[in-house]
């Protein structure tokens, strides 16, 4: 792995020693059906449970408010389309900001087309949700708003907690979701005490394994389920859980030291600003006030894939928007009104704690090269 | 691991080493994400591509055909709810059989409760589909067919390619849905020849991890998405796909050799089956042309789960009818026409390419125990 300076774990994470060999003796060694009723069943079973009370504690709750999911956007289908659902009888809006993961966004356009009345709350320049605008939208006909934590290209960071209080306040009937996905075992979170109904997160962002997440549910919260199928978490999310990805998951966020490593990123963050801000053409389009684990730039005259490819030459990766948009304009930049210049020039930088500062030393150089080179070339 | 006689082998399989190591290394090192567009996103595309290209194979189909899940009650409520919705228009009659897994069985229920004419397909005491009765359900106004190919209860087989021939004639506008979860990698399928239009698969029965599967879509056959999002497998199922679950389910896949292990496993059934006829009290319910990984039975006097503690004291692994029911009582056996008495008794026997006959004959003598000792107990 020397020599391999990956910034892009926004995209993903490599999966942490600890969660990996707890997904191999998972997967080998108490492999049980966890819903069997032998010991080899109740055994798998207690590791899910373990892995979920670690999940609930990160997250400021008790265990029987967290459901185990396939991932954040199977997360973000089950409670846009399951809250909907539950509460189509006492109104018709959905409030969504224009700055949504895909999983929120599109699936929003999809409850728009079943006849949902989809707003969607505009953001400012630094990518936060205008809360005189939101207020505007919130109506007593709302019943479900989702505005996620951190951004995935910017990092930009949401008042969620504000944002809570002004749903209370026009919306009482609405339920809230947060889209934690960046966000989740990067900042302190408090959900419940916040006045959040949903928050969904996932394991491979926080060096959990890819195919799982989970969403927390407060007590009460109404929402329909996606799938239907056995007994397994009490019916709201039937199939046989992945037992060694939960149990991985579970480990991940036992892992995580949230505030040591948010000092450790934002020390990573401002050497590395003070690396891009020396460079010719580069402008930075993440607000100061950004999550440090995020910093989205644009380098002048460069194509995003120019850019990333040239830079995975010197085995530095980095990402062009989001992963999941596969090289598609960002519609979370054009919100944020940047011009389409800088939009297609876009680059996000992604920070673990596995990084070091020879990774974004290999950074800066790699973007001083194509700087130097690709500019005339375009 | 010596002295673990684990045969609930339907319930769920140990992982093989090859498809664990496989996981493993996609966590570890291969860890990138499959839709980033530098190298480490395109290495991972490439084993998901792989293993993809293997359970295409095993299912005679292109790998286009082929979209991933999280697993098979995924895979089936997709295909339940995204047909029906696809092909709402045409009509508005649903078919399923009464011996479906409970992921299609609460599906169908679910339907019903949205306004489709879902009809019951009754089966004979073999719980073998009633093929005239079926042809009587079917009308122009059938948009779709579910028929498990191999049940998870007794391993009875169906007749897969008469229903697709009677689905065709009588409603030429109805798509074939067959959950072979139960059968694949255990039985030569052919779907596409057969005339089926969707066929779901999973991992973790055959030797690969809980948390994925597959859904074989023919050519041209409808179905509107579940999730919405990224632009992940054509947009057909977005969200970062598990490639650690994905490329472990293609080694366990690559490694099934499915005539093989069909005489072994048929073997071994022919052994288990000798020893429980030998046995006081024991009703054989599987019908003799079951498919022989599985054997079900009903001892005499004895509650399925009394045995079943019983048997896990000498480290007999069996379970009560399917792992995912939790313990509630069997609709399958109910609909072959069981009486009460033996649907309570009911276990079910299941074998894996790793089991042996010492792992029949502790059940034997395990099961002579419990019916010694445990009778006059209850």
């Amino acid at each position: 792995m020397i020599d391999l300076h990956y910034l892009d774990n926004s995209a993903t994470t490599a999966v942490s020693k600890a969660a990996a060999q707890k997904a191999l003796y998972m997967m080998t060694e108490n492999f049980g059906n966890p819903s069997s009723l032998h010991k080899l069943g109740i055994n798998a079973e207690l590791c899910i449970e373990d892995a979920r009370e670690a999940v609930a504690k990160a997250l400021g709750a008790q265990p029987k408010n967290i459901i185990f999911t396939s991932g954040g956007t199977e997360a973000n289908n089950t409670v846009l389309f399951g809250a909907a659902e539950a509460l189509k009888r006492r109104g018709n809006r959905i409030i969504v900001s224009s700055v949504e993961h895909s999983s929120v966004y599109e699936s929003a356009k999809r409850l728009s087309e079943l006849g949902y009345d989809v707003q969607y709350a505009p953001v400012d320049g630094d990518g936060i949700v205008d809360l005189e605008k939101l207020d505007s939208l919130l109506s007593d006909k709302t019943i479900l708003v989702s505005i996620m934590a951190v951004n995935n290209e910017t990092g930009s960071i949401q008042p969620t907690e504000a944002i809570a209080k002004r749903i209370k306040r026009r919306s009482p009937e609405a339920l809230f979701h947060v889209d934690a996905v960046q966000a989740f075992c990067k900042m302190p979170l408090k959900p419940l005490r916040w006045g959040v109904d949903f928050m969904t997160v996932s394991a491979h962002k926080i060096h959990g394994p890819k195919g799982v997440g989970a969403i927390l549910i407060r007590d009460g919260a109404r929402m329909i389920p996606l799938l239907y199928g056995g007994e397994q978490q009490h019916k709201t999310r039937p199939g046989t859980e992945s037992a060694p990805l939960i149990a991985a998951f579970g480990e991940a966020v036992k892992e995580a030291d949230i505030s040591a490593n948010l000092s450790y990123i934002r020390e990573l963050n401002d050497y590395a600003v003070s690396g891009l801000k020396a460079l010719d053409g580069v402008t930075i389009n993440s607000p100061a006030s950004a999550l440090p684990y995020i910093i989205n730039i644009s380098v002048k005259g460069i194509r995003s894939e120019t850019m990333l490819h040239h830079l995975e030459q010197s085995e530095v990766y980095v990402s062009s928007s989001s992963a999941c948009a596969k090289g598609k304009r960002s519609y979370v930049l054009a919100a944020m009104g940047l011009s389409d210049d800088r939009i297609d020039s876009a680059i996000r930088i992604s920070f673990s704690k596995y990084n070091t500062r020879s990774d974004i030393d290999a950074l800066i150089k790699g973007l001083e090269s194509g700087i130097k080179n690709l500019q005339r070339k375009q």
